[in-house]
């Protein structure tokens, strides 16, 4: 058997060790629900960005620009951080660079892993299968808020650790709790979300239609992972 | 109604506000047990330090001094982190300078709060009582193991969010998230945390009676605060 644990924070990453490790990052709401589908929907490889400045300055360079912080598109930017811009337009061929308040910074804090992979509820089983046949130890990234534990990305861990329970034991006390935790609400995810924080934060912005993607179950076949430039690309 | 929130690592304890709120400082596994069965047994007051050297000075000050790192009883100290150890002896008056590789310097890093409390399972209702005569807000600032979430702090977070349930709303991602994980398996203590990756690493020192203790609920009826000399007392 293979192993699973989970790491609630970017701020606690350096905790864990990635060496030789599959990572999946995960930002359910909304980073990494929302690079699934620029990806599942046309866009050829996607650059993050940690911070607005170098991310802005790729609009030169022919990238089309998306840009998040808080909740909001930030100034100057084309795109936010919605999955559901990507769902109609026609988005195919181009080069996205992307930065946002919780998900980019997580990739950047997941250099060292053997293979980081890009999670989501819209990709779980293509990502479930794609770990299962590689055969590496797993670290579920969850990039949380601002440095702070938040309910979805554990829930995402959690339904990963359950995917992946023929293959990956979970003895590692995040994972084991995930687990638990999914099993008792995983059925009713869009109604036990409804009470997280970051959920409450984003209805207020009027966005439903993104909740309901980001929660939407194996809406695609595909597995994402960063390369070796650093790029997000298709598996 | 109050609001309850948990914090599971003191790494992130800086992105949670103290001001005003009771903050709960807990180690199950096992110094906050520890300090409640050493108050309950005769233990005067308890001088907690974060690290070994000004604990141990304090034995030329009259106190005894209990050191444990990693597990074991720290170098040249008389006592190490066993609760076991004050349910028979006379330790009726002494004082007691404590310092363990978690717990300490969590009630360290809970300066700032209106009162911090130290939980374990042995007096919850004592602490769940004296919370709601309180009334205020509630941080359950989890130990943790090195920084690490850990199991059996994080499901005592879920006991005591569930018996507030009725004064202190769960609002906070942290809280739902535990609030669930009792609800599932608080019946099973015992079972479920055999699987922690902490009671393993006990088990193998072979303290199966202090696992034992430090699950059992409600032996005493006794809440301990920290005082504003910095000594654990009982309220």
């Amino acid at each position: 058997m293979n192993h699973i644990e989970v790491c609630f924070s970017p701020d606690l990453i350096h905790l864990h060790e990635l060496e030789g490790k599959i990572v999946v990052v995960v930002d359910i709401f909304r980073a990494t629900s929302t690079m699934v589908a620029a990806l599942a929907n046309g866009v050829k490889e996607i650059l993050p960005f940690a911070d607005l400045e170098s991310c802005r300055a790729m609009e030169s360079k022919g990238f089309k620009i998306a840009g998040e912080r808080n909740g909001h598109t930030a100034p100057g930017f084309e795109l936010g951080n919605s999955p559901v811009a990507f769902l109609s337009g026609n988005y195919s061929g181009i080069r996205l660079a992307m930065t946002t308040t919780n998900g980019t910074q997580a990739i950047d804090k997941s250099q060292g892993a053997a293979e980081i992979l890009i999670g989501a509820f819209p990709n779980l089983e293509a990502t479930v299968a794609f770990i299962q046949a590689k055969g590496k130890d797993v670290l579920v990234h969850c990039a949380g808020w601002k440095g702070r534990f938040n309910l979805e990305d554990s829930l995402y861990a959690g339904a990963l650790v359950k995917s992946l329970e023929s293959t990956h034991l979970a003895d590692e006390d995040g994972a084991l709790a995930m687990k638990s935790l999914f099993e008792r609400e995983g059925h009713q995810l869009k109604t036990y979300l409804s009470q997280a924080s970051h959920a409450k934060r984003l209805q207020n912005h009027g966005i439903d239609a993104d909740i309901d993607f980001c929660l939407t179950l194996d809406l695609y076949d595909l597995v994402v992972k960063v390369n070796e430039e650093g790029f997000l690309v298709q598996v």
